[in-house]
């Protein structure tokens, strides 16, 4: 159990430090202030568990009771911050590209965790009959920090614009919540990220994408 | 009773294939890809209706309890992306103009029944005393969707722009409101939601527009 | 206890009419239409308050139960409304200059006031232990209105864009927190208030601003 608990926080530690990233990174970009990389940061990261909360009547939301990855997420966005701003070429040179495919890996995993662990939340309190109900809130756990940050950060949320991303995360959902009844859960669990991120991660290498309405 | 209720069921089911189209379309015309145009396109259709559901505390929304709304959104949605997809020409001929009037009637209707059924949820969570909180929960069941949609969309939400859209809504959930405490319950919806409809598609035949405060 | 009511009555009523105006005024530099001027001015007045209550369970969010100021900003922004409409070069004249110096330091007032009252609320709710919670809930009444305002606008949230905003409610939150379990309430309220102004106003008057990791 106490093996699990860790390998569980360890496994949503680096989901947070990904999303956390991913959100500061935009605020960078935008050239926002030390303030706006910090917000965009930690909402990307703490956002979806927020929504998720709210959504089941869970308030305050368990971030705000156990901020442990809100202080993460924190640190993560200072170190980065401090990075960029030590060393500006930083953002041109080589060391950009493998920066971003360690967190497209981080981002993978973060979206695989927050998946089943949002799936985990709602079943936990006691939802487990609504199917609906419980893929969606693995889903909105895993995606809905990034809609946050594209949101406020005045940009088209990024789930909606390209690449399967959550399209893995509902994969992931409605597989872990289908194994829920057969197997044993902790395995089924496993098998929910893995699916999520292995999705995630073969859709990046070989470009797929969904089909949209019209040629572009 | 049980003709109230399917005549009630087949009036929202109107308004959720409209709004499901409304929502489609914006994400087809901003070529997303097949996930951001049911997103879009559920999200417009019970987005007014989860809004509602949180700001009194009636969590987890109605819409994941018994999702058949969102199903019917969802079909819809298919429906229309492969229409589109099958035919790319059907975007810019002629059959475009005659969609776009029946979309425009359908949506009125969604308006006016989004409008008022807002506000008996309302009522019936025990809040009729509220007058202002039901006319405001009439309005956002009426609106928020489309709000949603656009925030998504990067777009400024349609209900601030123009046309008498949100005001439409606004003075069926007063009327409504109003004529609840004088008369029989089922005839003061029904005039409710039919001043909204009427409202709106009057509108929309005489572009009729509130002020702004400078000429533009 | 009737005069610090009333006090604070009066300093909530100028964060408001500071607010709505606020919301108001960018409603009508993007000619939206009177519904479009009055919704944002509304949202930015209560818009914080709203979503601190969400987030705490406090449904429906007070704002509905005593819609006071609700009414308070509906009346600022159609008063704004009609000044601006029947003189239009108000919005080039110098009297806009004054006009901007006197709503910046009602806003500072409002930021203030809304900071602590968002604490306030927080501690009377029951979560007085928990405090990144109530530092978290003092900030989002101070500045969620804002930022509904610019994300229905569709612009980058002011507070992530520029200036000392959210950072000198944070300052207030944090140490308004600190002192409540050191000195008497009242005073340690002032204190929190005031300190939130004087940042603020201070960063307006000497161009404050927080780093950016890249140079602009």
């Amino acid at each position: 159990m106490k093996v699990e608990l860790s390998l569980f926080f360890f496994v949503e530690a680096v989901g947070t430090i990904a999303f956390a990233s991913s959100g500061a990174m935009v605020a960078i970009k935008k050239q926002l202030d030390l303030l706006g990389v910090i917000v965009l940061g930690v909402t990307t990261a703490v956002g979806g568990g927020m929504i998720r909360d709210i959504i089941i009547g869970n308030v305050p939301p368990a971030l705000f009771k156990d901020p442990v990855y809100v202080l993460l997420a924190f640190f993560t966005v200072m170190i980065l911050f401090i990075i960029v701003r030590s060393n500006q070429r930083i953002l041109d040179g080589r060391s950009l590209v493998t920066y971003e495919k360690v967190m497209n890996i981080f981002d993978a995993v973060g979206l695989g965790a927050f998946t089943v662990v949002g799936i985990d939340t709602a079943i936990l309190s006691g939802y487990g009959e609504y199917h609906f109900l419980i893929i969606f809130l693995g889903v909105i756990t895993g995606v809905g920090g990034g809609i946050l940050r594209d949101i406020m950060a005045g940009q088209t949320p990024y789930v909606l614009r390209k690449h399967i991303y959550a399209s893995a995360s509902i994969a992931g959902a409605i597989l872990y919540a289908g194994l829920l009844e057969q197997i044993n859960g902790n395995i089924a669990m496993l098998i929910g990220a893995c699916t999520v991120i292995l999705i995630r991660l073969l859709a990046t290498r070989y470009c797929w994408n969904l089909p949209t309405a019209t040629k572009k």
